[in-house]
């Protein structure tokens, strides 16, 4: 949806410089942009030039831009003055381009089961099964060849890509985004051993995913195997993330990608996890904490607030950052023992009879 | 399917104390339970109290609990009395959730190739593809949007969950389950170099899941390049596990989510991998091991049998365990090898002319 | 496509030994072979004996089989010989099985948008869903419920197998292959955080993967934020791989199973990386280096051509070897310690007054 630059600064609630009429179309990188293009500097581009030949609609500035920067610019590009240029830029992107939400579209190929209860506007691509007693909210969006199983709820405008499964009974919240290929809901991995042979735990519990979660592609999310696997309300979770059985994460969480969530752990609001992480059932990580890629939590661990955590088994970063350069000088270590030893024997030589 | 507490119990072959007619509908755990549900009593569990207003229809507990036990329920719950109450629960969740079969059910839009040969009993989802010559035993489920390749043979009573594909030629023993997203069958990654250019090694092999295998929810199970990957009967892989072309894993192999198996690896008999575990091509594990999660296993590299093992590379758990302690004692270490290095030089400075 | 003895020598440009005559039908592994199977010797297996009984149509073996190795076979089997035993191997087996190329079918349940524009030859399979404006080029085979989304462009021959998800806009080259359940195209993960909330940074740019690149089994490779990710021509990339938003795989690169390479991050032509592999943003691998599975690249990192690449973070192999050996020897270096001091500190008293 275009803008101009004054309505767009406006709607920023932010000052602008510059010709407040050119049309804005889209957001854009220093590298495609076009003359409809909104693009923006942080901090650091702020200290290079400017490419050379580049007109773009407008750009998002630090207010330092104000006096000195029109000059780089040909053609009077205007300016749209921010203390934090990314965040503005990453707001006047969902402006210009709007979030998309259901037109109430039903492709003939949707199968949706007599009673499944559907909101208004809901839009069904090509494909798609509503199985039994499904409820969908108002505006949501099933792309082509999701499967909604029986008795799932699925909150108002969210947005399933292509391939998604939701296994029976899921919950979703409101402006929940899953993307294609993400699983929610499977049976958890849990076996009770017998003998040669195992049986399997009861995998009978529920899945909840809160109001704007996010879900990378090809994730996988597993119900409850009794009791309930939770996804607190704007977590973010990357593609190709596993989150097991009775898993709890927090509000506002981030996990990149690759990372694993065993059984029954808890990770706190606010964390923020990096990829190929590694958890062992029943770890709790507090709330904030901050934990590198490819660490690895212990079954059972507490990982206290207050403090950024690297390494396999997870120790505060500063200290494994310490260990990590003693490694690199496990030679010298050695060698300066051998001359130790030798230093020694040589005085002993000397000086015992 | 519901039993009264005399009924399972005698199903179970165990003893049970309190009023025999109480129906139970469910397994549940203790946050979840209801008038019709069955919890049970672990060893820890067992040493506290429980839930204020709880009653339950019944509770798998020790038989340490035969007397003292019934007391702290109101309502005269009944108890059903097993030296194992994880495992007897296990057993009575098949007998009250009865694992699904195939009623017959065809959906129209499921397309079967004319010289496939189903058996009876057999139920198509929605949208599910079945190539030419593929056979299907009894009862088995394919759910919505499953594609089962060219020539492939499925055993009976097998559920495959949404989304699932077999290539060509997979095939599978009795009562397989894979949840949504598995791949089995696609190609194994080898490559020939050939100056600055690859060729494809011919990815031309099969590959065979025995009775009872359940495979997590976007999992990749390849197919030989020659020859077959095998998985063994009752083995269990869990979510968004790699295994390569020509692995063969045992029986009743355990393996935990995000581990990849590289080609060739052989993992034996009843052994039990955690998350996130990486192989080598060519390794072999003995029978019954058990590797920690985030291990490593080098190519080539046989794991014995008769320990447990962590680490990259693995080493035997109490050694790895040792060494890590020791890591995070570099700093101690060096501090001593500074304070003798002084002392020595002290010491020769004194007594030395 | 079978073919005789002679014919497949000449094709290959190599010569043979033996009666020209036989035909070969198929390639197969020692353990598999019947008497159309081409079977190869490389250098190893050559050292051992053959299975006895065992009498393939023809053996591709090294030179110096040419005089004495007949012997050994039963029943004339002919030989061609070759320097390279592996790689015509892989030759003879793209003559012998070729890849498929669409034969222009379409399944009745293929929905095409009609402004969408498919070549010639074009193969669809059932559940295929092509939208608004995308293009597909000449013999490119879309198996069962691939979706492409609007505006994609596909180049000729590509083989898309089933599940595959296209994202809007995503690009292929001619010859790709993307196996059963691969997203292109998806979101990256990016937020910018505000307060408590984060707001979702613009994935609006591109994907692009060049000619001949191959793709695993659910793995996914997300759209640029801004900008574009791109996979070099003949870039070779196997299961359950993470590829984030605006990286640049080079031409030629292998990435084995698992592995994932965040935002931003360059590899190079030619670059091998192991499996589980973890790259940090705005990383660089320079091409041909060789990185060891597990390892872990840090944001930001350069690693310098002309090295194998292993650990966590990475050291040239040697290197790393080296330290990890150490890391073993950690408790004999402790106990050295211990003695040292214990022997000084007696030399102390003895000398000391």
């Amino acid at each position: 949806m275009p803008y101009n630059v004054r309505q767009l600064a406006s709607l920023l609630a932010l000052e602008f410089r510059g010709d407040g009429r050119r049309a804005i179309t889209k957001v854009s990188g220093w590298g495609e942009a076009d003359a409809g293009s909104l693009v923006f500097i942080d901090g650091d581009a702020a200290r290079g030039s400017f490419p050379a030949g580049l007109e773009p609609a407008c750009v998002l500035a630090p207010p330092s831009f104000a006096d000195a920067a029109a000059a780089p610019f040909a053609g009077g590009v205007a300016l749209i003055l921010s203390p934090n240029p990314k965040l503005d830029f990453a707001k006047a992107a969902l402006l210009l381009h709007p979030r998309p939400t259901g037109g109430g579209g039903r492709h003939p190929t949707a199968l949706v089961a007599p009673d499944a209860v559907l909101g208004e506007r809901v839009e069904l691509g090509p494909y798609v099964v509503v199985e039994e007693g499904a409820r969908i909210g108002d505006g949501t969006i099933l792309s082509a060849r999701v499967t909604v199983g029986r008795g799932c709820a699925i909150g108002e405008d969210c947005i399933l890509h292509p391939g998604v499964t939701l296994y029976p009974g899921a919950v979703l919240g409101a402006r929940v985004v899953l993307h294609a290929g993400a699983v929610v809901g499977a049976d958890g991995f849990g076996y009770v051993p017998d003998g040669g042979r195992r049986w399997k735990f009861p995998q009978v519990g529920g899945v909840v995913l809160g109001d704007d979660v996010e879900v990378g592609a090809n994730t996988t999310i597993d119900r409850g195997s009794l009791g309930t696997t939770r996804i607190g309300e704007g977590a973010k979770i990357d593609n190709l993330v596993q989150i097991a059985h009775n898993v709890e994460i927090g509000r506002h969480v981030v996990i990149a990608a690759q990372t694993g969530v065993s059984g029954s752990t808890v990770i706190e609001d606010c964390a923020v996890i990096g990829g190929q992480v590694g958890f062992g059932d029943h770890a709790r990580v507090e709330g904030g904490v901050v934990i590198g890629s490819k660490a690895g939590v212990l079954p059972g661990k507490v990982v206290r607030a207050g403090e950024v955590y690297w390494g396999v088994p997870v120790r505060p970063l500063r200290e494994y950052k310490r260990l990590n350069a003693l490694f690199g000088r496990l030679p010298g270590m050695k060698a300066e023992l051998a001359s130790l030893k030798a230093e020694l024997a040589e005085l002993k030589e000397k000086l015992l009879p």
